[in-house]
């Protein structure tokens, strides 16, 4: 591991601050920096497009919060680099060291002291007419969501080509372990382990009371028919991408063949994470 | 009672039907009838337009479900005029007549046997830089909720000025008695006996999973004030009617000076529409 | 307001510590003092039976959290004697006062600058065959509770001799305002603003999941007939007391004509509590 | 498989009805019938005691609702012999069988149109001070449930050795697919697909509001350390057994050798049971 990308979260003053001492460490320990072009203006030093920066990389250090992760998480696909979150808050789900710890962290990466974590993506394609017209991969979730002044939305749900119901909902949520701790959650889903075989199915909402999460094996494929005649329902991909849904559309989703590879410091596991985001310290 | 006003749902062929025989007993009977000008057209009689309906009327009979009940209520408003919902599907939580029922319980009504219940009404006042911008009453609910792309919402909320949290949510409903069994049970809330005197603030999918629905007086004044740079946020009243709001508005909701009279059955109560609504019979 | 009655917690070194400097402070100032028997043997003084002392007072301050001023509430009753809980943790739901904030809490007391909060209690009536078995009064809640060998328990309610439901459920909360943020809160159920004329019914693990918590008027009376053969069903009265029931057996829940007078700090709000203790600061 | 097994639902008259026209068509089609003792004295047949009957045939029908399943699938234990549930009712969640489907159903064992459905079971082991003092197999969970009259109960949670959280609830479930609609479901748990390689820890009515559902791999060991002093504490399995438990007593879960191994008909679907049994038709 020779090649270090850093991609940071734009308009904060964090990890400028942060890479003013970090890029000379790095460099002076004989590494190759490639840092985000946005980031580098600002330093005034050399930089990449954020799209270059994962095939140059053996390993990827993101300086934001969880949203700049999963914005990496899709530009690296299915290249083999793994991630290193570094949160500039608190902590994050997937942010997993604290700017404090940035340089211990580092450190155990590179002399492999940091475990690898393989975190299931989901692809979701969307058909209209029986044509394929977009699709994309995700780490989080893939969400069916009605605008605010749509009326409750049928969203006719299939698993492995068996009909499930037709969820009168608000949306339909569909997340890996990893978005479990998302939108899911407030949504009313359960916690997945992050290393589980599963997906989540979490309507949002549902007029019917008795519709509650479902968790499914990863290997099934899941498929969504829209039943609205709202112009107002959107697909949104971890929270970030939106695509326009029509009447009719189906929105397939399955397990993608791709893996996010997070690194995560020796000292770290997942419950403490849990414990500290969720304050099961006291009520 | 003498006038009658008549007002169905549009684009459904039921209330057309049913007319058909209820129309010229009504009107054998003695009794002055006022139909809204959609369905007298195509009964080919004379009609009136559905704002004029309430001051013409001594009573109103509903065809249609709970969403026809609700803009009669807005339309009704400070009026005195008491609405009978006749449901043409199974029973709605308003619309507490089946259609089988419809020439007992009209009888009923004339008669003097229905009850009269009243139902607190809300007014949503929009504030814009310390402007009045925009109000409107509702029976169900007034909902602050985010469109499909936008990101999570924080809402400041004040309860007669004293400041509540701010909630960082998808949206948050602030619901009537009638309208606790409405959106605000979807997402969550709890059921408020129909006479009283409580409105409840419902939050949707809070980030904050401690965010629990919060029950009130209704002479209280909820405060809401939009923190959030989206464009893509809107009011929404009683699910049916729809305003943007912007950056800094704030949103007072308070219980309005009218009030809805909904004509009860002799023999109907609140529990067994919830029994057969939520299926209670059984799992 | 002279005569000060004194109940803390048992068991705990807190009140004893507190007392030592406090003790003198109020008899300095004049004050005569009732200090509850078991701690005044620890602090070698005179002491009074807890029954003794709502009699004897014109103000209880209690040294304990929201269990000791449940307690005291019961044993207040009727008296109109009010009570300022110091709480020796952190803050607690009707233990508004912090040790740190003890003395100018007792000084805004004593010179009036308190306000006093009245809180609805319930009386809970357990009938065996037409006849009057027992009789509680709570501030808190009234709950029918299977134990843990038991099948799950029918429960067949009333509200004013309309049938409302048969709940099949572990139990059955029937929680006043301050009651609502306790057992019905991790239940499931609403917060109720502490002067809301309400009670709310909230049913535990209910197997059928449409049943949701119904907050009441509180002049209502709530009647519930246990339909379980099990011997192992309990009536526990503030989660302090409890009653072994039968089947048939009518438990009949109505306000109590006794109000608690709480105490309460002039800077102190409802909901700044509610953010502490749930936590409301972030997620 | 020419040895049938029959287990029924004690105290009830269906089984013996049933019977009455088919033991003679199995008996006439030339298979062997081992009835259990019960049900056989009414019959005045022949009868073998219930824990005989897995060893004695192939393949084992049992005539009642899921909690007989529950009780026959831990007799079985290890043995290889398959399920059929025929629910007295409507239908069980792992009773798929209506009373009317029976003569097409077993028709379909015999001939081998039914799948077989492999779901897992856990087994329970309690150590006290280190001793193993008592082990279970169950079908559908493990609870740890606190009874009715003692306080909220510690449970100390850990994962593989890792320590989760100190769990203050009434009480814990830890479920398979197959028990996750059954208790945990009621307690607010999600539905995990009935092939899924996973179980659920869900608290009961937790302290801890942000306490949720978690979904763990079903090849991990759960351990849970009850710090109670309640002598009031209790293990169930599968809602039948029960256990005393004491303060500091280890309950250690993880998935059994055994397997359940249901029969299904071949037009049978688990989305259709669940729409069946939750009510999905409609709200």
């Amino acid at each position: 591991m020779k090649k270090i990308g850093i991609i940071c979260k734009t308009g904060r003053p964090e990890p400028v601050d942060i890479l003013k001492d970090f890029l000379p460490w790095l460099r002076g320990s004989g590494y190759d920096v490639f840092l985000d072009i946005e980031t580098a203006q600002i330093l005034k030093v050399e930089g990449y497009s954020r799209s270059q920066i994962p095939e140059l990389s053996d390993v990827i250090i993101v300086l934001g919060g969880d949203g700049t992760m999963l914005s990496v998480a899709r530009l690296v696909g299915g290249r083999n680099v793994p991630i290193l979150g570094v949160n500039l808050g608190g902590l994050g789900f997937i942010t997993e060291v604290n700017r404090d710890e940035l340089f211990e962290a580092v450190g155990d990466v590179l002399s492999g002291k940091c475990s690898r974590e393989e975190r299931i993506m989901l692809t979701a394609v969307v058909y209209r007419r029986a044509e394929m017209i977009a699709d994309f991969v995700v780490l989080n979730d893939v969400v069916i969501n009605k605008g605010a002044l749509a009326r409750i939305t049928d969203m006719e749900a299939y698993v492995n080509s068996t009909y499930v119901t037709t969820f009168k909902a608000d949306g339909l949520i569909i997340a890996t372990p990893t978005g479990s701790t998302a939108y899911s959650l407030a949504a009313g889903g359960p916690i997945l382990y992050p290393t589980l075989n599963s997906i989540v199915l979490t309507p949002i909402c549902p007029h019917t009371l008795t519709n509650r999460p479902i968790v499914l094996p990863d290997d099934c494929t899941v498929e969504v028919i829209l039943r609205s005649a709202s112009e107002d329902v959107f697909l949104t991909l971890d929270g970030q991408v939106g695509f326009s849904l029509r009447n009719n559309d189906v929105v397939e989703v399955k397990k993608s063949t791709f893996k996010t590879k997070l690194l995560i410091p020796p000292e770290r596991n997942y419950f403490q994470i849990l414990r500290t985001k969720l304050k099961w310290g006291e009520r």
